[in-house]
């Protein structure tokens, strides 16, 4: 496996196009709306969000993955199209169609996203217009501006890609963070590019792993969002079919694109000073590690400490006490910042003040040793500020 | 049942006393340690802490109420006992034995319980000399020190009364609220106390029940502290058996109390603005309703909203799609302020700024039928501002 390429995303895979423009759905010089489009047929793989007031969009491209074959992405920022009823629905499927008849294939080939305001209409004349032009400027090499015209509060573009197989397959992705959309809700996509051959129920095996532990396990405010979506899709190129040793590269690779975009969007999170990680070991098995870890990073109290530079190592064994899985305290052992705070049901006799100094850091380690089993989980979150309540609280006044 | 009398709580019933000294615990002139005595036998009830890693007074205090009868109840404020090894617990112990000494009890009659930092051990010089001099001071009449003892960083004293069975029959009660204690974590106590003649099983039903739907639906910040409890001591000094409509309605006096009681401390929330309450109605069942009423009082999201008195109804929807319970959104009703704003999937036409000005008031209702069933729930929860982020962050820099 390669170096991870910050500076290249969807575009690196031999056979895709992309294009990001502006057509008028956000402030003007913005760009909103973005083609990722694959040259031949592609096996397509979809994550989408579990929230039950799901977006349009994402009930159309739940369909499209089913079918297993997709040509391309078109996907809007500015707008959720969530929460808009029939009409909702209507505007989902005619961007797939609009696209579609310039590609000359099927509607149901074509994956539709859209992040931004809920509960408004989409505007379609400004779609309509914007799909055009972007498919005029299809092109290959940069891809900043399709990776741009997905962001909504993001502060940067986050794109990656590696080689793997020893060079003969190639992995690239663009995502948009977990920010607050003006003035509604956080979203979160990831698109994945590949030219590896490799047969859709595969890709999406691969994928679902994928994202568990590294897309599923991040947090910025613990809201799901209506409109979520990983989308992957590998169109062959390379000639490379994926089998053996090389289907288990290219997964590694698949993980470390999307584990370092996981890392981006909780440091680019609204209002994160820090990030820290929380890794539970030693869990009765690995459902509970997660559970256990996810309490522990979307606990308000322990972000706060975070934010604060306070190893309050009280708050994280009251998180873990209080997730829904099997905690044997007097068993446990808690690390802050590699230091050892809490052994045998009581605090140890570390140096408090070293360790204040060593949670100043921008990343903070969290590892919960618990000695009841093999489970093992890694979550991320960012810290809460009070920049953050003032970006959610007072966008509108 | 008459009015609630907002100026006595444990020492209306009949046969109580009560007294709160400061010892040593705390800083010097803030009152530490409360005592809480029935002249006579008195049926127990009680409702803990489901955290893992609850405290020592915790487990202690359950045995006592497992075995139904007690005599008195000992409380401090300014440590919490909690995580503090083996020594804990004989420390628990202690405070039974000394408190039990004096009463000519046993020690398993002695409801102990501690509230404040935790991972210290408790200054038990201190405690035993505070259980000393709050015995010379137990008395009858205003239980202000009792109540002003058991508080950590609340703002106000907490207690209420009434009489029901047609004055027959007396309640009386004292709380402490959920903000974070210096510098560790949060915690809520009440007791309670009656003049009713109940046996120990139909009060703990009755407590139950009632703690359900008032201590049990409140949030300030979804978390669970490791020293909660609340205790129900019954002494029959009445001499009234409750049975039939007496029962009845010495439920309802005693959720009147418990309501009135949970919903100060939400008021009295750390950084906490105004207040709000989430009633769902119309879901599948109870303990639907409950999940999604839970879910939508824990969200960051719309705590901020709430804060920023921003009608933002699509937060709302986002978080009851994201509980765990079946939610079917085109049949969704959501009133803000007794207005509807969403229904049939989508927004209505309401007029968002008037709505805007009634998002101002203290106390905002937020409203969701689902017409799924007859499952209903209510959950009061307080905004989250900066300075709750202030207050938890920056505590020890």
């Amino acid at each position: 496996m390669t170096d991870l390429n910050t500076q290249l995303g969807v575009n690196y895979p031999r056979g895709f196009k992309s294009a990001g423009v502006y057509c008028g759905i956000k402030k003007p010089g913005l760009l909103d709306l973005a083609l990722i489009v694959s040259e031949t047929e592609a096996s397509v793989a979809g994550v989408f969000t579990t929230n039950r007031a799901c977006a349009a969009p994402v009930r159309w491209s739940k369909q499209v993955v089913a079918a297993g074959v997709a040509r391309a992405i078109v996907a809007n920022s500015g707008n959720a199209n969530c929460l808009t009823g029939e009409q909702g629905e209507r505007d989902a499927q005619r961007m797939a169609e609009l696209l579609a008849k310039r590609l000359d294939c099927t509607p149901q080939q074509v994956i539709v996203a859209s992040t931004g305001v809920i509960g408004v209409p989409l505007p379609m004349h400004a779609v309509e217009s914007g799909i055009a032009q972007a498919f005029e400027r299809l092109a290959e090499g940069d891809d900043r501006a399709a990776a741009e015209a997905i962001l909504t509060t993001d502060n940067s573009v986050k794109r990656a890609s590696l080689e793997v197989a020893a060079g003969a397959v190639r992995i690239g992705a663009i995502a948009k963070g977990a920010g607050m959309i003006a003035p509604r809700m956080a979203t979160m996509l990831a698109f994945i590019t590949t030219d590896a051959q490799i047969a859709a129920p595969d890709l999406q095996a691969c994928l679902t792993r994928v994202v568990e532990r590294t897309f599923n396990s991040i947090t910025v405010d613990g809201d799901t969002s209506t409109n979520d979506m990983v989308i992957a899709l590998a169109n062959g190129a390379s000639g490379v079919a994926l089998q053996g040793d090389a289907l288990t590269d290219f997964e590694q690779g698949l993980y470390r694109i999307c584990e370092y975009l996981a890392k981006r969007i909780v440091k680019d999170g609204e209002g994160a000073s820090r990030i820290f990680e929380v890794h539970v070991q030693g869990a009765a098995d690995s459902d509970a590690a997660r559970r256990i870890a996810r309490t522990i990073a979307e606990s308000q109290l322990v972000k706060t400490a975070i934010h604060g530079g306070d190893p309050n190592w009280g708050r994280i064994i009251a998180a873990a006490g209080r997730a829904d899985a099997p905690i044997d305290v007097n068993r446990a052992e808690l690390h802050l910042q590699q230091t050892l705070v809490f052994q045998q049901g009581r605090p140890t006799d570390y140096d408090e003040r070293a360790l204040i100094e060593r949670m100043q850091a921008d990343e903070v380690q969290i590892r919960l040793t618990l000695h009841d089993g093999d489970g093992e989980a890694r979550f991320w979150s960012s810290d809460l500020t009070a920049e953050y309540v003032q970006i959610n609280a007072h966008y509108r006044t």
